[in-house]
């Protein structure tokens, strides 16, 4: 066997079992042993940012990384942007990234370049393997660092690492360390303040937004009078049933607005939250200046167990949490405009139950959002590193980790432009998809931005930098470009014909609402 | 004024007018300066893979720099595959990266990534204005860097650098410093080697294949009995009339063959010519072992004279230097199947004159590139760094650079879905660009790669990355839902209608070829 062979059984005995993948002349040994062995779910990407998206969107669901195959640095160039938000998500991905031969470096051939400067900045593993023989002890360390520092793991791999020979062996998982709760101290400092008297926010990411997690949570805000808070955040269980949280809102000043009355905040899975851009004269702090802030654990801590410790030390354990009534079924049929609003009303009256929602809709998002609370459960997965481009390929990675739940995409246009490649894969892989594109003909959120900046009157330059019209995009020609079938609504009732027909079906289908 | 101003102005008086651009938030400062700014050329890319590759055409065709406006390091990132080639072409690019405040930096904000990091296996330059005061002096800096070294720049903008006040000044153009040309003792050697009746290779490449420049190589080689070679460049001027030349193969097997008989190498423009890949038992370098190697100069030496003090040394000066002959009228309509040989004679036949070729046709190039040397002079603009995704952006650039030419870009599919997005710049500024696009419905050359790593046989994973049917794609879709016009031809005949359609006509136009 070679180098490859190895790297493949590697993953597979330790569960990697999916593999995205965009390669090139120099993984085509690593493509020779994938096709050796079938029970590798390889799932090709058009563009190297669908793969990484994909990657993060099926780790999210699937609770463990997927591998990707990139070709040298641009093939992994291509795919940073989604890995920054895997990044930003803490999502444990384990990428496989060729490179040329070992002593093929030196004459700096066409696709040459600093692979490792390229991976460091949104890796939080990357290594080498030199000869064949690295392979096993290199994919190891990537497999364990991206699980248990939930986060990216670059390998790098030879085409001499991969081609040449090496023992067959007896392989067994490997051993990953098990995430621990947050230390005692803090968990005593946390338990102070929750008794002290003061307001505390508890402000939560990660898996304290699973719906285990978030009911401890609750207890402990039921018994303290502490108020919960929502980041943006890889994945939350969230809807009816589930404890009420609140979002900490992405204006600046409104979510310093939010957060001002508290004089302690607790946060579990994420430093305490910070101004997404910097304005003049805006805090880059969204705590209150004098705010207690006491970071009780990273996205690799045992996020549920320091819950439970912490319930216990405030002496929750029998407090009923507040949790989120049931009111989909009051949810009128929306009528009027079609906008996001109702966009969003008429899709939480139709949600189907354990549907996994993927939201790049960004200033489209609020009108499904006001609503998600009081819906059937769902997993909401957000855009958390604002590299965008993550939606199409989020909602290809988590419906092939869920393939009988229902995936629903709210998909900005401008966004979605990035890398609309991803409909080609879900139509290839018939994932069962509906992605709802909120075409408004631009980048709305600058023009927002540059009337925050002052400017109200858009010149020529500003307009050609902001307006998608002239031509207008036509979504329903691209995504049949691409093997999915679509149908465009330019009112309500054209709208909701078309959702309840996608959402009676299986398989992809997109629907442009023209806003 | 403030330092987004600044910038603006020190572009503008150094000849930089064009700006590709897609910005984001932490750049509306700079949009709004650019929007004070008429006279600055602004154009949005869906994607910053088109922003970078129409910035690398426009530079190779205007022979100055274009300005890239970026978004943070996910911006950069998802540039950065474009910028490769860019690097590989030696083609000067001055980059703007958005970065946050400085003060907002430590924060780690969702968007925050080490640029440095990213920027620097791409650049040749990169710097960071921390004050609006610096603004000046790092953009000057930038590009004179991106002008005297040909290559890409990166000057890092942070938005309290953008919107901070600066004092108005005179501004007067950066000093470049002159080209120069080789060395007398590199030229001397190179001048013993040609008399020395030793079998000579010269090998050019970027400016060494402009016809001034081929003219005087052709002198040197009717003079001196050398042979010349290209290697794939920025871009070459070529056709009937020009000096007679061949391109190094890219399989390693036939470009060893080719250059086996020499004993001696001089190289203009570039080092040595490599093989792109390593195989097992094939070389890396493509030279003879016993061959001696004279580099005579790179991309930043004044090629030209270079060539001319060359020629003098050698007294060649009066020599007739063989011309490739026009035979264009010669050439027969195509019979036949439509496959990329006959689409190719189709072209030569009419190819307009002064035209402008890009070429990212990969396995189906050669159906042209066997008539090139005996049509209409033309620039022929090639994928330089082997980071497919070049072709649509390349033609953006050329096209905004030369708009009295006629862009004709060959693009092979499976590349071409990388950066499709940049079909709709082609349309928004009403480009006069020719997309033939050879939809073989695989990545073909990855499946000779693979017979020659001596897997012959596909099985269900190979098949699931190098197939790109089920589905097929469907480019007159994908092309008018960005606003082009497009034509399928599945007939030669159905091609050739297509083909005089578009070229009687302005604007972009794109055939879908069926091979």
């Amino acid at each position: 066997m070679n180098g490859a062979d190895k790297l493949c059984d590697v993953l597979l005995v330790n569960g990697v079992d999916v593999c995205f993948a965009n390669p090139g002349t120099s993984e085509m040994h690593f493509v020779a042993a994938l096709d050796r062995k079938p029970e590798m779910r390889c799932v090709l990407g058009l563009f190297e940012g669908v793969v990484t998206g994909a990657a993060d969107g099926y780790a999210r669901m699937a609770d463990k990384p997927a591998a990707t195959l990139l070709h040298l640095g641009p093939g992994l160039a291509n795919g940073l942007a989604n890995l920054h938000n895997a990044r930003r998500a803490d999502t444990p991905v384990l990428n496989v990234v060729g490179d040329h031969a070992t002593y093929h470096l030196a004459y700096d051939a066409p696709l040459t370049s600093d692979i490792e400067s390229l991976a460091q900045p949104m890796s939080k593993w990357v290594g080498r393997a030199q000869t064949a023989g690295d392979v096993r002890r290199v994919t190891e360390e990537a497999y364990v660092a991206s699980v248990s520092r939930r986060g990216v793991s670059t390998m790098i791999l030879p085409a001499d690492a991969a081609w040449g020979e090496v023992e067959q062996e007896d392989l067994t998982r490997a051993a990953v360390p098990v995430a621990e709760p947050a230390v005692a101290g803090q968990l005593h400092a946390a338990a102070v303040a929750l008794k002290s008297g003061k307001r505390v926010a508890m402000i939560l990411a990660g898996k304290a937004l699973r719906s285990d997690a978030l009911e401890v949570a609750g207890k402990i805000a039921a018994a303290t009078g502490a108020s919960l808070f929502s980041q943006q955040s890889d994945r939350h269980e969230r809807g009816a049933g589930s404890v009420a949280i609140k979002g900490v809102p992405y204006p600046v000043g409104m979510a310093v607005a939010a957060l001002a009355e508290f004089e302690v905040a607790i946060c579990l899975g994420k430093p305490a939250p910070v101004a997404f851009f910097a304005y003049p004269d805006m805090p880059s702090s969204l705590l209150p200046a004098d705010c207690e802030a006491i970071e009780l654990g990273s996205a690799s801590t045992d996020l549920l167990e320091t819950l439970k410790l912490l319930c216990s030390e405030v002496g929750a354990g029998s407090a009923t949490p507040v949790t989120n009534p049931f009111v989909q079924n009051e949810i009128a049929e929306p009528e009027g405009d079609l906008t996001p609003d109702t966009i969003g009303q008429a899709l939480a009256r139709r949600l189907p139950e354990n549907a996994i929602v993927c939201d790049e809709a960004i200033t489209s998002g609020g009108g499904f959002g006001k609503f998600a609370a009081g819906v059937h459960v769902h997993d909401h997965l957000s855009l958390t590193g604002g590299a965008i481009g993550i939606g199409v390929p989020l909602s290809v990675g988590a419906a092939i980790a869920c393939p009988d739940r229902k995936t629903i995409l709210l998909q900005a246009d401008g966004s979605g432009m990035y890398t609309l490649q991803g409909l080609w894969t879900q139509a290839r892989e018939n994932l069962d998809v509906v992605t709802i594109v909120y075409s408004n003909r631009s980048y709305a959120i600058l023009q927002g931005e540059m009337r925050n900046v002052g400017v109200n009157q858009f010149g020529k330059n500003a307009r050609a930098m902001l307006d998608l019209d002239r031509p207008e995009l036509d979504w329903c020609l691209m995504a049949r470009g691409m093997g999915v079938e679509a149908g465009r609504a330019t009112t309500i009732e054209e709208f909701v014909r078309l959702l309840d027909s996608a959402l009676a079906n299986k398989g992809p289908f997109l629907i442009e609402a023209m806003i």
